[in-house]
């Protein structure tokens, strides 16, 4: 039950410095009189306000920057967020792949590093070109290690709220891994560990497909199929972070994998071989029969598969990422049978950030966790 | 952004005031002193909160009801909540029959009802029947029905938030049912259309199998199978009221029915013929292969739709009910093959409720409805 308590001035200050930034942030410049018009804040306390937010580093006066006043009469002063305050990374550990970005604390990015990685390089050898690959991207954006104020990290696997990966079999020794505290030695900064699938939605809700809907599922489809939901604009993860790892339900016990679906020769293709894979895809385009009837057997798969999280969750809207973004006409049977299966059918779409959504989403985790910390106005019980 | 404004004395004033009821609701009695200690207000505040639930009939001195004070000097004056002052009902409208639920303001269950329905009846004929069981229900337990602070319904059937069937193929005449509109002229409180399966896990976590969990997905299995799923202890309807209609998986477009995995004669049985189906399990039971291998079918398919609703959703909980849980031995393989499948495999239990799961459900969703209204401490921000 909500107490009623007075005031507590601490509270209040922070409240009101977020309230201040909040509103910098979201134009480009003010004067005192729109904040203060803005936020409803008395005068003196805006004043206040800003002052600290200067001393902070956070908040700069403009006419500061652009030298005197070209104005006649003395101009009002403004002020503007300093986005490049610090910054953020957002990183994709994958099977062939590390991958980093870098931004402002707007989530502007201002630089991208990818490497590729043997598929059955260890822990500690793919960990080691992530962190070759940050150091050059830091290094050429001139961005000082010390700027960094969060880390997001996205990559397959069910991970546990500390960053450990609970279940990791796509990567060789990733199951058990403690991943956050590994790459807590590299950084100051929290370092957020987040599932491939669960980082992809949350960058198509950012600033792909899916900016429009609060209610989404986003399917990766791959060799392990996995799926990210929004539910309310909000990322369910479940009670033990395995939401949407649908790929078990043919996975496990069964010989119907992707591999052997897949193959057109009988023989399964390697787990991992996403070549293999592209080529098989490639052969259909071209009208090879047996390579059709793999797609097909494919396509067939991954419809159930997006059938059961449908009806399972009933998002407005759909996203297929991963390999099947690839594909031409994977819309088309999806939507048929969605609309046949399901009783109230979501919207279908593409990814519209393709190779991007996984390492964008662990940015935008990276920008949540800093927004809570400086823009946050904290909901509380009256 | 939230606003920082001056207080609202009215809302203030009911602010106070729920949380007293809250604070009385949830003590037998209590004192002037013991409200004042548990909420934190002033004296004077209590004393003006309780003489106004008092008038508006929700509370009630306790010492007026028992007469003269019997100990020497004089006592403090006791009051508590009169639970009596409203009353809810939860309705089930099913395919075999309708059910109502009578409680008080505490949702203690005063009276209940039932009701045999043909399966064949209209939607008419149906609301009729449920009428007439809640004219009888209020005449035995002697309540008016102007006492009705909120009635909550069940259904099969995606119910739009309006109280509409969106679609509801179980029941004849369902699709398209004003199902809300039709019952609100029988009420003059508010009436809550809820699906069933939704109304069953939530008297699952209210007073059934599921109360120490607040993610769990509830399985209604039957000829139209379905599912309600709590997420972090609230009901999550999806985006189009269809979330956990996993049935239609197998439902649409395929031969593989309950009707049909069910059938020992190669014949579907009739859609809603439970009592066909009741047979065939007895015949099981009693070691009839055909029956044996038909509900072994039947499981197989039970036992894949949930592995679907569990990886999509990672409850904590799997509670069944419906026939299943009228099933020997139903979740000794759900739980072999969850474990099979499942990356992080929930627990698994029956329906602690059975029959009376959906009525029950409807009436919790009553009594959610009347605590908002006369208890909730609004949540907003500073």
């Amino acid at each position: 039950m909500g107490r009623l308590t007075g005031g507590d001035p601490s509270l209040l200050r922070r409240i009101n410095s977020a309230v201040v930034l909040h509103a910098l942030r979201a134009t480009d410049c003010a004067t005192l009189t729109e904040i203060t018009r803005v936020t409803g804040l008395s005068r003196p306390t805006v004043e206040g306000v800003v002052e600290g937010l200067i001393e902070a580093g956070l908040v700069v006066e403009k006419a500061a920057e652009e030298g005197a006043a070209r104005r006649q009469g003395r101009p009002a002063r403004r002020f503007r967020f300093r986005a490049e305050a610090g910054h953020l990374l957002g990183l994709e550990i994958g099977a062939h792949r590390v991958a980093a970005l870098l931004s402002d604390l707007d989530g502007r990015v201002i630089g991208a590093q990818a490497r590729e990685v043997p598929e059955t390089a260890e822990a500690d050898e793919r960990l080691e070109r992530l962190r070759g690959a940050v150091a050059e991207l830091l290094r050429r954006a001139g961005v000082a290690r010390g700027s960094l104020r969060a880390v997001g990290v996205a990559t397959p696997g069910i991970v546990e709220a500390d960053g450990t990966v609970r279940l990791g079999t796509a990567l060789p020794g990733w199951t058990g891994l403690r991943l956050g505290e590994r790459l807590s030695r590299s950084f100051k900064c929290p370092v957020l560990v987040e599932n491939d699938a669960n980082a992809a939605v949350v960058a198509e809700h950012w600033k792909g497909a899916a900016t429009e809907s609060d209610d989404v599922v986003f399917v990766l489809a791959g060799l392990s199929p996995g799926a990210g939901s929004l539910i309310g604009g909000r990322l369910h993860r479940g009670y033990g972070g395995a939401a949407g790892e649908i790929g078990a339900l043919h996975l496990l016990g069964r010989e119907v994998t992707p591999e052997t679906l897949l193959s057109t020769t009988g023989e399964p293709l390697h787990p991992l071989d996403e070549q293999a894979v592209a080529g098989v895809f490639a052969q259909a385009r071209e009208g090879d029969q047996r390579a059709r009837a793999a797609v097909d057997r494919f396509l067939q798969r991954l419809v159930h598969d997006v059938a059961a999280l449908v009806l399972a969750l009933d998002p407005e809207l759909v996203v297929v990422g991963g390999w099947a973004a690839g594909l031409d006409g994977v819309l088309g049977p999806l939507r048929q049978e969605l609309a046949r299966y399901c009783l109230r059918p979501p919207e279908v779409t593409l990814s519209g950030l393709g190779d991007a959504a996984v390492a964008t989403g662990a940015l935008r985790l990276a920008l949540d966790h800093v927004e809570e910390q400086l823009f946050a106005v904290e909901q509380r019980p009256l």
